[in-house]
């Protein structure tokens, strides 16, 4: 198993390097990223490419037994660039340049950058081919928290992909809906930057955002082809963000060997970090297969300001939160905290005084554990019976129309996400247009961009047996952003047994809900609501004011032989979506792996015969966990009882016994 | 009676227009608004214009009885105008134009976009002229709403407009105080546009809002011009948007036939919509008579974030309150929600599934009933006893200058005007240079630019009887905006029998105030306070703090024949307004129609020998309104007794017996 | 001893002039500062010189027997100026210029501004160098709020100015660690200027800002050269800003004969009004020595929203704190209230009518007892034996990198200030490389830009016996910004005995605090906490969370002959820093004057063999203090007894029997 961490010896002084490759080694790591952002020591001028820093650095690592990943370095181009090539820098709304002096500031049309960052590849791959210390490479960093630019090269280039996309005017004029406020194009060279998401038309900001998103896999794509001939042995992966919605984050993994990414999830105050799990599943669903962590949490980190520090034990348990979802290599970010530029505090396994201190210790214990684990776990991964679908378009057509002010995409799905994990059951993050029939439930919650083909395949997916709910400001939209000119929810209505004639959005007011037809309780509907119309839904929760006694918020229906779920409104209570996954999870025939005390995550690996269950206590206070099954706790390597015990930030891996 | 729709033909298929006319004829409408936003429907390119499909669609519509008003469309430019004519485009302050893609975008100082307003409003018109369907016309579309433009030519077009105001630099460098910070011009090319509202002279900002108001209006009289000419037997009006304070609505309604406008009052929870009927107020106001409403709320609206959903009566309720104050027509926005562009949420008497349903229904009760009303409300209209003056130049001079942080110049105003409501008394909002004697009270609060004039014609007002009210801030300014050298409250000291020699912003700290000579209760005073030394005047509330105690807090002063009072703080309490209003009414002899209960709006409209009394219940709650009058619902038709019951929304509509 | 008020003859017809010089003498007014923003008066157009007004004007007020201080113009451009020489203007980021119609909105390196200011102090300089009334000059106003250009002549200047500063690029690369992110430089021209404090590279920011404040202090230069070759009898001066950051106050002080400042402590609600006397204490510490008041509050003031008014009694105590810090003159902030421009509400001695009333009453009241003082108070000043480090490097560095939100370094500074304030005993504000040794106590609090020899200094310091106490984020960075490569609290870890590995920033969350070994109490430790390991130290203060056990939040350290004191957090309560105080005045040997009631201030000037003690009580409750020493009140003329009496807003000043 890969164990390591983020190095950038062109921080330090090169007499340092032995030292840090001894401490590696004795922390037992096996794998640095090097080079990521070292464009100007590789090619301090246009074309006067420099590599034998490099060379030392990796022969002194690689004689410690340390492998490397080399990154392109293009997120940060140097002051040369800027100054030679001024088009390289993005254009800001205003007209001018973004200023030189931060990274990942470039335009992506412009020629000079694609050229420069071809070149540099290129040289690197060449350089780096035969390199037997050279494990693989990661393309570019972070892609997708770049600059927008806004330079006429890049408006050309959005028209030339509207071009490609629809051919001809009279269909981009039909697809975006263009009758209205007088927006018909007569020529291509009309079209301008939708730069405004609260004024432009919706569905030229869909496009819009389509094209960015491609732009970035563009880039990325161009540095593939260059790595994928030159280097035919060594794998390529990018590091990706989790929950970050800028990109298409499956076509950007489409042609990478795996995907790995970059997970801090140290902010406020302790708590459960659900997100940092939903992020594993989204990221272990681009590719449908196991990840790694190209940046882990060390320390507190930040630029102006910092988070919290990690308390003892955390590091620890933040590591394997991960494992737990599929993570099959770890490295933390970053080897030494850097004294000088933007992240001086974003901390690494060592400090500025570059001694090997307690996150150290915690590290290299980790480490050592995970080196143990490494054969069983070798092979398996998740196996959910449930999913979500998780979809780029509509959390981009929704940013520029929540609806309701409060319409963050990633927390509606975490409402219902949240209460599986509480549950102790795991789910698949899916593409919307992923075949649903490999699951016994099936969520799309907020699919505001529905292509009738989608709906269609949810509601044959309900006939054949499947169970689904959706809910609010689903359907609303087909895939160019115009709304459906049908009654909602559309081509889902008779799968979900209602009809939805009217809708609003509750800004400052919100209505009593009570359970219904044996799924009881009292809660409060709020931010929105749906004017749902019970056509042949049985009513789960309605609400207790005059003008809304018609309508459902939650119903239930059977359509063939599945049964789908619609939930008309946001409701405030965390109990509620708790006692709605139990109902979900019991009409799916979905049981849990164990039932997790409050606080405690379970997840089951599974693969070559083998059921490996990870336990991560992400409290600080004592857990006991119950458990339906025999088996052996692998760090410990002691046989397991009725239960495990969990010390704070505590962690058991149990293999089942067969 | 006037009742329909706001229609987009271009928005639907031809073969959906004959089912939408006979919907509309089916609902009771009798004009629909249409070509607001077609400019690129009837000019596809540069004078090649197209009526064909206009025509065809007023043709379907007339068949069915039913007339247009044709609304020029040059609030939003096609794309190949901006494209052509990229200086038609405003210039933002930081030197670039707007983005093409929104509506009310251009520069109105351009020669290309006035010449293109013209002839595409010339064609319109010569095209129209005879139409025997065309009632008449809408100039463009809610003017004021546009963007400000910073460019060049505008910046010339302010000197100019500067000039042909003052004559002399000598006069403007006079009227602007510009011997403070070095300001002093030496030739007009030197004078910039003050684009800084916080920063820049307050006196070049009153003049720079006074410009922009006049290039509004200007290019709304290049149209005008065209339309009287061309089409002689068809009104003009423009919509304007009520409580809106960018233009100068006393001259842009000037040449107008009559003022229509448009009305939503749905956003956050129910409540009662005091705002919707100082609006009316304001209208009707602009030319002393009544006025139509040309979009009217249909349902849940919003761009990225939409409104809470009327409920059911609300629609109904909503449209009565303006016939209560006043419209002689009422035009629902819009017919069918539009499945394309930025307002996909701006909700229709139909959705986007075309199918008439609830909010459909509703309307069309409502026409149905205006239809049989109409007769007995032709020709009458409000005829209120007092008034408030309601001034555009002091709200644009406040908002640079507020003196305390929540002086919002129509909060101030409502203080006063929701008192008066729920007191059931009618007020007329009047231009500051009208003359006030018709009232027998006159209420100018927060009256921050006063000319000499001005304060000389209220000191009149109450030394032949009348009754004045004026508050903090008022009179503070001459008309170009330089502070009277004059102890406050200046002219108007005899007449308010005070002396106001220090006043103070109240940031974070409040006053006890209590009644005194007659006049009792104890309340805070806040934000705000004038050091009020009473001179002649009785104080009505004092002060309780230790060094506001030789300081009024209101205070009332026999002059002549009348009364001034003065209130020199804010109040926190809704019932010290209601007091006051009490207090003011019966010093002026003003009784109300009747005594409604809370949330409900009492008018009365008069005209033709009748007097019609309009109940209106704003409220969820059943009211019971005591009626000191007998007479005949005309709704129901029935004969009313002691008291009238009105149902949630409810509305009664009750002629007084002769 | 001068009192006065800043006055602008050119704002009031020439008729006025006698009479306000009258009223000026009665009050007891002797000085006035005069020209500041007369540009345009003085230079209608370039070359063109005026000063007849200005003659005539100084006489008035002369013969009066008040005498002028002359403004040098150039905070406030004419309009020819920047019509002529656009590039006088600032540039703003997105390219464009500021709007003239402001002040202080130059550019600095724009050769035609530094002309066109050198011509203007010349020409004034040479006619006004032997006018008998002119006492002296003051440069420019309030330097530093000015805007920030961006053009690309300052570009070019801050690359000459870092070319002098590091001699060569690779000196510079080391200094700002540009091998983090690519940024090493190639050419000079590649350095760009680092405008988002909160993404470019800190130590290029830490420069910028010396290179502004530098181009600043220059600007002042220039003026100065011409002032002191043309007018050398008389004195030179510039109107401070208390405690601004933008300016490195010491550099803007060295050439100046001494410093005046502009007090405005009028903000929200009436309370202790620290920050004055801080401001006071900074201003007496640029030179050394005791200040002017150039610009004192006489009533409401603000741009769009003003303040609240000064109560009865409280102009005066506002003075009176002053002197009570060091202040040897008074000049009131403004004679008369414009009534025009920008400033229309910044209130003055008199309002808009020109009428002497309360205000002027007040102050009359206060120059009169200000002359008899006189001749006590002349040649004393105060004499601190507590000192706290006020740094302007360490504030620009802290602004960009605060480490947690909360961090403002005014405000750390303030939560010791105000505990010795409220102890009676006064302080220093001294320079961070002022030698520490003439005081028994020095607090160096966020002292985050800490070069070896400041560090090395500071623990000598120590050793030979001083008391130092210093916290969070001190000593972090050299002076070029980089992170010392070092386990906090690096060089100075002996004198303080402790280390520091790990710390972090608190969000969200607290830690409960406990006194220890004698420092006793219960606190709440919040925003940020060191985890501070005492190796030699004593804890006096522990954390009650178990991953904190280990960690101290305060220790004290016997070190040589010494105490070094560390605080490791932010306390949430007063009394933990009163109780700090107590402890570290008693281990230095620091008694206070007297021991002041809750809001009253005690100080004590001493000099030419007298002690005289201030009293100013900022309650509007009576206070009565005790005193511990016998003496004569001055302004009554009578002996004290065992206490004083103040009344609201009272003052007492004791001269100390011999």
């Amino acid at each position: 198993m890969y164990v390591g961490a983020d190095y950038y010896p062109e921080h330090w002084p090169e007499e340092r390097w032995e030292t840090d490759a001894r401490l590696m080694k004795e922390a037992g790591l096996n794998i640095v990223r090097v080079a990521e952002f070292a464009w100007v020591n590789m090619e301090p001028e246009e074309g006067a490419y420099r590599f034998d820093w490099l060379d030392r650095a990796i022969e002194t690592l690689g004689a410690h037994g340390i492998g490397v990943i080399l990154g392109t370095p293009t997120a940060a181009m140097p002051a040369w660039v800027a100054d030679k090539y001024p088009e390289t820098l993005a254009q800001k709304k205003d007209g001018t340049r973004v200023t030189w002096g931060m990274r990942k500031n470039n335009c992506f049309t412009s020629g000079a950058y694609r050229m420069l960052s071809e070149r540099i590849t290129r040289a690197m791959a060449v350089h780096y081919a035969g390199n037997p210390h050279v494990a693989g490479w990661q393309t570019d960093n972070e892609i997708g928290g770049h600059e927008v630019c806004y330079c006429a090269s890049c408006r050309r280039g959005y028209q030339d992909w509207l071009r490609r996309r629809y051919g001809t005017l009279q269909e981009l004029n039909r697809a975006w809906g263009t009758h209205f406020w007088s927006e018909a194009f007569g020529t291509w060279g009309e079209i301008t930057i939708p730069d405004d998401a609260a004024a432009h038309n919706p569905s030229a900001y869909l496009d819009w955002r389509r094209f960015f998103s491609d732009l970035n896999v563009e880039f990325q794509a161009d540095q593939l082809r260059i790595l994928r001939k030159t280097c035919p042995g060594q794998f390529v992966t990018h590091n990706f963000m989790g929950l970050f919605r800028e990109i298409n984050y499956y076509d950007l993994a489409e042609d990478l060997d795996f995907v790995s990414w970059d997970n801090y999830p140290v902010h406020g105050k302790p708590g459960v970090p659900y997100g940092a799990s939903m992020a594993a599943d989204v990221m272990r669903g681009l590719k449908k297969k196991n990840f790694w962590i190209m940046e882990q949490t060390s320390g507190t980190h930040g630029w102006g300001t910092f988070t919290r520090n990690p308390r003892p034990g955390e590091i620890r348990k933040i590591a394997y939160q991960q494992v737990a979802r599929g993570a099959d290599a770890m490295i933390w970010f970053r080897w030494r905290a850097c004294t000088a530029g933007r992240e001086q505090y974003w901390h690494g396994v060592l400090g500025h005084d570059g001694k090997p201190l307690r996150r150290y210790r915690e590290i290299k214990q980790t480490a050592g554990e995970y080196h143990a684990l490494a054969e069983k776990i070798e092979g398996t991964t998740l196996k959910p019976q449930a999913a979500i679908v998780y979809d780029y378009e509509s959390h981009w057509a929704l940013a520029a129309q929540p609806a309701y002010r409060e319409n963050r995409y990633h927390e509606v799905l975490a409402r219902y996400y949240d209460a599986f994990y509480r549950a102790g059951i795991s789910v698949d993050m899916i593409r919307p247009d992923d075949d649903p029939g490999g699951y016994r439930l099936v969520l799309a919650p907020d699919l505001y961009v529905m292509p009738d083909e989608t709906a269609a395949r949810l509601a044959e997916y309900v006939r054949g047996g499947g169970i689904l709910l959706t809910d609010c400001r689903s359907g609303v939209k087909d895939e160019s952003g115009l709304c459906h000119e049908r009654t909602l929810p559309g081509l889902l209505g008779e799968a979900l047994g209602i009809s939805i004639e009217e809708y609003e959005s509750m800004p400052d007011f919100e209505y009593r809900m009570a359970g219904a037809n044996g799924f009881d309780g009292e809660w409060t509907a709020r931010h929105y609501a749906d004017w749902v119309t019970p056509v042949k839904a049985e009513v789960l929760a309605r609400y207790g004011e005059w003008h809304m006694e018609a309508f459902a918020a939650l119903t239930r229906n059977r359509y063939g032989d599945g049964y789908g779920y619609y939930m008309g409104t946001v409701c405030g209570e965390e109990a509620f979506y708790d006692a709605l996954a139990a109902e979900l999870a019991e009409k799916a025939g979905i049981r849990p792996i164990l039932a997790p005390p409050a606080g405690v995550e379970a997840t089951m690996r599974e693969g070559n015969g083998r059921k490996i269950v990870f336990l991560v206590n992400h409290t600080e206070e004592e857990k006991e966990v119950g458990l339906p099954f025999a088996g052996t706790e692998l760090i410990s390597g002691k046989k397991t009882g009725m239960s495990a015990r969990l010390g704070r930030y505590g962690v058991a891996v149990i293999e089942i016994d067969r």
